[in-house]
């Protein structure tokens, strides 16, 4: 198993450089009032097209060879993953494929678009989706970016927590949403060479806490298909995210439903930023266990800001 | 009348520092591509309390001698002056009053007693608020801080411009919005000396266009009781800021209700910030007059983030 080291972290980062936003750290004196912890937010929601996973689209897309470049990138997703690969892509002028569920909403559909991703939709199944996928990439021999259990990906998301390091001059932890993982195993790369005294904690949904229970149980639950607000963090760990989830993790914390939303609302209202349910979990962590991070240092990763104007998750809780 | 100066605006930044942030300035390929401009957005909402009113408000609190500031600060407001000024109040540890009509909105109350500020009630009248203005003012012996006819007010909202170009490098063009044109005329003040090449462009509601029809005219015209989504910008001008609207601005246009609900969400959906219909209105004015801007170098100001997210305004338009 290829797992990726902290020099090919290093090397991501200057890869990518050119095409991602080295994103603002933001501050509240009234969330720190609240919480009694020094509260520093690292703004992926900032990234152009919403999300730190440009990082490791990036670092994916712009590794590629000449000739591999030629035959574009392919996966499949209906998240941030997808715009994120189709946004490298366009930046790169080589094609993207991505195989979506016809139920996705139109909303992820037309963003990948206007990135000049071409959509291929299967059913929503994990059957036909593999077998849709890999119809597309016999037929455009593109190279597969796995959304998160990919050397190139989890090397490209460490280099946030690299940027955050720098920018706050240090932590004592860094929390970050975990779904398939790649963002907090990225985060475990940097940190365990770069500041190994900083703890990695997780953040996860209570109705999607098939990493949590993995995390106890010591080995990969995979739930079938959990529900969730916090829709980017459905899927299960895979192999490479799992090595760096249970050798380098100290905690997983997990939040209802209604914490989820009262804390995205909170943060919307004192940040002032936009961001998506899935990125609102470390923060509703913090404020179910005080105790754990009371005057500490605290880095929390905000993931992403792609959600629907329109259907708020106050506007129907 | 005493106007300020530049000097008063780099005294201003220099004893505000401290208390202020020096905000993001974000962009977006996206917003950029659909109007053919270059833009650039100061995000005044990323300020502690909210809103650019908090340069203006730090400025006449710090500026005050400590027998002044004994006796504290005084207004009449019911929108961000009033939890600026709290806010600039409490940091200098000192007393704010602030008389607020009873139909204020809970929030808005709240806010500035978050911070410390004392309410005292008034109907909703100007008899009323003028009376119980000069009874408050009779017993606390506090200073006066008007929300913007006060020149210690437009020297510190000047301080905004001053950052703006130096994080910018350089703009064709400033938009910002006009109520009774605090913002505007700092920005006039300052950028009449630092860089007078730069136009100054004041964005209004159609539905409140008092600036736009005073500037028109060459005298100050104040409407009655105008309505519209973007309440921050309800007052007329006064002597002062007429002074720099009539002296130095460019041009003023105009938008409707549904164009600024519009710009809002535009906004709030690609540069993933949260602020009020006020702040958008210079963005609806760009996308409505694209030559005007076209190929330009066009900083907006983002003036304030303060927004009653269980009532945005398209949930109901």
């Amino acid at each position: 198993m290829d797992i990726p080291t902290y020099e090919d972290m290093l090397a991501a980062h200057e890869r990518i450089k050119p095409y991602i936003r080295r994103t603002e750290v933001r501050t509240s004196a009234y969330l720190n009032e609240l919480t009694g912890a020094d509260l520093f937010f690292k703004c992926e929601n900032f990234q152009e097209p919403g999300a730190f996973k440009v990082r490791g689209a990036c670092n994916a897309v712009f590794g590629l060879s000449e000739a591999e470049a030629k035959r574009g990138v392919a996966t499949h997703s209906s998240g941030n993953h997808a715009s994120c690969l189709s946004y490298a892509a366009m930046r790169r002028g080589i094609p993207c494929n991505v195989v979506m569920p016809r139920t996705a909403p139109q909303a992820k559909k037309d963003t990948v678009r206007r990135y000049g991703g071409v959509i291929t939709e299967c059913e929503p199944s994990t059957t036909s989706r593999e077998a849709t996928f890999a119809e597309v990439q016999d037929a455009t021999g593109g190279d597969f970016v796995h959304p998160y259990n990919d050397p190139r990906v989890i090397a490209g998301q460490g280099t946030c927590s690299k940027e955050f390091m720098e920018q706050t001059g240090g932590l004592d932890m860094v929390v970050a949403p975990i779904g398939g993982g790649g963002m907090i195993s990225g985060t475990c790369l940097t940190l365990a060479t770069l500041a190994p005294e900083t703890q990695v904690i997780a953040a996860e949904p209570e109705q999607a806490d098939d990493a949590y229970r993995s995390f106890k149980a010591g080995y990969i639950i995979a739930d079938d298909a959990p529900t969730t607000v916090a829709d980017g963090l459905l899927v299960p760990l895979k192999e490479r995210t799992w090595h760096f989830v249970s050798n380098h993790v100290s905690e997983i914390y997990t939040a209802s439903e209604q914490e989820i939303v009262d804390a995205m609302k909170l943060i919307w209202k004192h940040l002032r930023i936009v961001m998506e349910p899935s990125s609102a979990v470390p923060m509703a962590c913090v404020l179910k266990n005080p105790e754990a991070f009371k005057s500490k240092r605290v880095g929390l990763i905000v993931t992403g800001g792609n959600v629907d104007l329109d259907r708020l998750p106050w506007m129907t809780s």
